[in-house]
């Protein structure tokens, strides 16, 4: 017997958008992509809790990167609404960077993300794959 | 002037782990890597609920995905501890697939996720790009 019925739209627990469970992958992946980039996750994490950086703060912060990578990592991020760069015209011109609104929106979800990842060792038990052993039906 | 102290931990909104910026990304980023895959959000979703699915259900309710690439994401996500599969020893055989307690905790936070996407077009301010122009500082 199966208890799937496809008909039924997903509807999140929390917070109804109306969308389905084909839309709300779709709209999941989509967040994924923005935070796709080998530095984004770091450079959000440094930029959260209204930080406001220059170039060269996050250079300092981030040694790995390259200086050409950090570039296009931030300009992506502008280019998402995720990071607003800020120039101050003046001389030697100034140039910060700091997260949109909607970029530090962001922060509770990623809470979210890594609350659920700490949660793995209480939920999980450790020998659940005994039962393995079958061809799939 | 600069805002950032390096030395400062991340410390979440909500709750607190004691990661530091560093470990914060990386935490994400360990759980992006758990739900890339092409066919794994879709199947969270079809799973979230409680939902309990034989092979071909999924089969049905994803059709275009390949019967191999479904067996290969179904198996990862179990190796992952997110989906548990049911092997009911009867004649023929029945497998079936639901989550982990800890894949159906993830539901809330792909919430959040949609949730955050969702808040772009009133967060978001259609002409924010008018005061770029100038040189990295």
């Amino acid at each position: 017997m199966t208890r799937t019925d496809e008909k039924v739209r997903y509807s999140p627990e929390s917070k109804g958008d109306g969308h389905t469970r084909d839309t709300a992958a779709e709209g999941v992946e989509n967040v994924l992509k923005l935070l796709e980039g080998r530095w984004k996750l770091i450079i959000l994490f440094h930029l959260f809790g209204g930080n406001v950086m220059r170039f060269s703060d996050l250079e300092r912060a981030i040694p790995a990167v390259s200086q050409k990578m950090l570039i296009q990592q931030l300009r992506q991020m502008e280019g998402d609404d995720i990071v607003r760069r800020i120039v101050h015209h003046q001389v030697p011109p100034k140039v910060e960077y700091c997260l949109t609104e909607w970029g530090q929106a962001l922060c509770p979800a990623l809470d979210a993300l890594l609350f659920w990842a700490a949660q793995r060792e209480q939920m999980v038990q450790p020998s659940s794959a005994a039962e393995d052993g079958m061809a799939d039906g």
